[in-house]
């Protein structure tokens, strides 16, 4: 079967795309480099063993998309392509919403004119907001989330919805807590573009001493140690939970089916735990400075990810400590490309 | 000044132009024709004795929107242009996400390259869903509303809040009730293509005689006469609030505004209720059957309109009634054009 994969050179496209090819899918990419690069593609056949077929170009290009379905029997879709900073999505709201909904139109129109069933949607805990409940499970109530980036995943959760409903196809929303780590060869990772937004590859540059020093928004916060809790999920993990809830839309004898999945450990870590974590696994230091809370950050978010175990029989395998140990890998690795 | 009415040729749109031209507003008209017809364009030359600009096109088509751009100095825009049939967004909602926000993000695209403010939303009661409670004011929590339609009005408000706060501009959401009648001189009115899907456009044409029975959809709600509760707003008094709202923004010393205004008249009719008004006022009668309730449709719903009265000086003056009578005369005007 052939899978087209949007966003297939990203962080964790690249490593679906790892997945799939082991698992025997034909890959189709398409990215438009703007947060990858192609090196990227030359790694993935490195681990792999195959090259996946791969096209450079922003999908907002219809023109282009249509060829690609044209020239390929697509048979389902794995949509990574987005923005995904949400500072950055606050002041640039309408590249969000323009880059992140046509993106994901374009290709469902593609679906509908061809009939082809089977689309997989990167989504997030971010569409429940600051839940009032923990863990939080599928069934916990979404809230609008604070930023745009957040609002164009919700919007993505019901466009699809609608779509599945209206033409009866089969789609699985994924939930993502907060993905973490790089691959085991250290090949592929995640490619930071400027100051990292995210905890992990800031702690990563800091104890590489690109950044002087790990700011931790706010340690006042209701938790143990008083700052912020979040279920880091181990990227490989995260990826494979794609092939399965792909194969189980392959195999489903439904028409219509909507899937959404929480995809975390079901274990929620604090700030200075992954901090603690990071430096007893790759045995070095990282310094840090406490500052005041940042707008818009909740206090505790982590799943319940029994439903994807459940149904999908997955789960997370992979410890805190050893997902941060590749990431120093990968970290190293990325060092030794720029020298 | 010159302001942009997007859908300029349809029904509130094109009673909009009229008002904003007897106000001295240049208005520059795009409408793709996919819901009118181009004796509108003449209608309203007849109506405000100016001719507005008119460009025949479908908004997607961004690059023939920044020639319209680059052309005119434009001050601000009315953006009416959307599909709006909620039954219809149910079998093909890629074409309304895709049309109704494809166009919204262009436009503000547009806004956002030259630095022009002032922007007007057509927005509807849809987004506060079933309310717990009536009348409905504008701080009644939304629901996310059961058509497509709906989700993309909700979807459109909140992409416009976001690009007001990151780029302090000026946006004004209208949330209409249900609009209703013609213009006196009845030279423009609402185009029922096809089946119409609205109370008042189907009564019409069961009373000249297109259709055998209006169709009533329950008579066992909880109401007083059995019949689900509407806000019907004459159009005339509707597209005043726009000029209304457009000059509150333009006068505004604020940088970002961010205006959300109910237009109704305050006041619920039953389905019963407006066909009797319809036959008084026209003399004329309206055959109906009762049938089963329709899936998806609300109780009640009707405004509280105080905000919009006390700041922006507008309210509903045009009775029931007489809301009905224009709408006979343009039904009549519709036959003459047709013999």
């Amino acid at each position: 079967m052939t899978i087209l994969v949007t966003g297939g050179l990203g962080y964790i496209g690249s490593h679906t795309v790892v997945e799939l090819l082991k698992n025997n899918f034909q890959v189709i990419i398409v990215d438009d480099l703007s947060n990858s690069e192609k090196f990227i593609l030359d790694n993935i056949e490195k681990v792999a063993g195959k090259r996946p077929v791969f096209f450079p170009f922003d999908l907002k290009r219809k023109e282009l998309l249509t060829q690609v379905f044209d020239a390929y029997e697509i048979d389902g879709c794995i949509n990574f392509a987005a923005y995904k900073a949400v500072g950055e999505s606050q002041e640039k709201p309408l590249d969000y919403y323009e880059n992140n909904l046509f993106s994901l139109i374009n290709i469902l129109q593609e679906f509908k004119a061809r009939n082809i069933s089977n689309f997989i949607f990167s989504s997030s805990c971010t569409v429940y907001g600051q839940a009032d409940q923990q863990p939080i499970d599928e069934n916990t109530p979404l809230k609008t989330p604070e930023s745009s980036y957040g609002k164009t995943k919700q919007m993505g959760e019901e466009i699809l919805k609608d779509f599945a409903t209206a033409h009866q196809r089969k789609i699985s929303l994924l939930r993502y807590f907060n993905p973490i780590g790089a691959h085991p060869t250290a090949l592929l990772g995640e490619l930071p573009i400027g100051i990292p937004n995210n905890l992990v590859p800031y702690v990563t540059q800091t104890a590489s001493g690109i950044r002087e020093k790990l700011s931790i928004w706010g340690n006042d916060y209701p938790t143990e140690d008083g700052t912020a809790i979040r279920d880091y999920i181990y990227v490989v993990d995260l990826a494979k939970a794609h092939v399965k809830a792909l194969q189980k839309l392959i195999f489903s004898e439904e028409e219509t089916v909507i899937d959404i999945y929480n995809l975390g450990t079901g274990k929620g870590s604090s700030v200075l735990e992954v901090v603690q974590a990071f430096e007893n696994a790759n045995q070095v230091e990282v310094p840090y400075q406490i500052c005041e809370r940042r707008a818009g950050d909740i206090t505790i978010a982590y799943a319940n990810a029994d439903k994807a175990e459940k149904e999908l029989g997955w789960k997370a395998e992979t410890s805190l400590e050893e997902a941060l140990r590749t990431t120093w890998e990968w970290q190293k690795y990325l060092e030794s490309r720029n020298n």
